[in-house]
């Protein structure tokens, strides 16, 4: 089976559903989202490296410099008030074997929690408009952070 | 209030609980640990610095770096089959204020979930001899996996 994200990083028809772009990184949204964590980005590297202990040193950092970029651009994107970063390395069921960090947007009250029965697949049209929202956001570091919008599904 | 982890940092009498040290980086185990995930780690810079756009690039490289290396360790020492990666950027409530990463060792059937309610808090003597099997492990990247091995508190 070909990677999922091996996929959307070399596809042009998948262009628009990346809100940033290295050589070596990329961001998109996700595409299960939790109700009250609307904008739930990934950060990964083109290249399909499977976990943290596979990705040379280099390419490590500059993965996590972008996740701290997408981490700080959430307020501005979306209105978060934080950010939860999440990596998983080989644990029980893991079937995503290419490296992804989720950056996940968090707000006042959002009730985090893993699992999150409220997950669903989203449409595409909502992840192209949030990797609009998060270019927009990693571009324009001065702008006044959004406090006042919160998207929401529902 | 003193920050406690610029507090372990700087002091004599918890150099027990280091379970690595560079310059700029250091690693300990969690104060507070679940049920089913024994040996749980931070990464932390010595430096107080609050989340990860607060730290500056080359910090923020060895953080990651040291967090892949742990990663990768904690199935020597606590025969664990991989790791969640967390970490929390000014979310609702926070309370701990000087960046942390988490490393949660993975285990088949551990039921991973967040808020956990099996959290407690452990004792000094064994986050001691978590510190001492984490330095092996990082010590010692050729051995054999520990997979016949899971310790528990209970």
């Amino acid at each position: 089976m070909t990677c999922p994200f091996c996929e959307i990083a070399s596809s042009e028809e998948e262009e628009d559903l990346i809100a940033y772009r290295s050589e070596s990184v990329f961001v998109i949204t996700t595409l299960r989202q939790r109700a009250n964590h609307y904008g739930h980005a990934l950060v990964l590297p083109r290249e399909h490296v499977v976990d943290l202990s596979g990705a040379p040193p280099s390419l490590l950092a500059e993965v996590f410099e972008v996740v701290a970029r997408v981490s700080a651009a959430m307020p501005r994107a979306f209105g978060a008030v934080g950010t939860t970063i999440l990596q998983n390395n080989s644990i029980p069921d893991q079937t995503l074997l290419h490296l992804h960090v989720h950056v996940v947007p968090r707000f006042v009250g959002d009730g985090f929690r893993l699992p999150d029965p409220t997950v669903s697949v989203i449409d595409r049209e909502t992840r192209v408009a949030q990797a609009a929202e998060i270019a927009r956001a990693l571009q324009a570091p001065d702008t006044a952070p959004a406090t006042q919008r919160r998207p929401r599904f529902d």
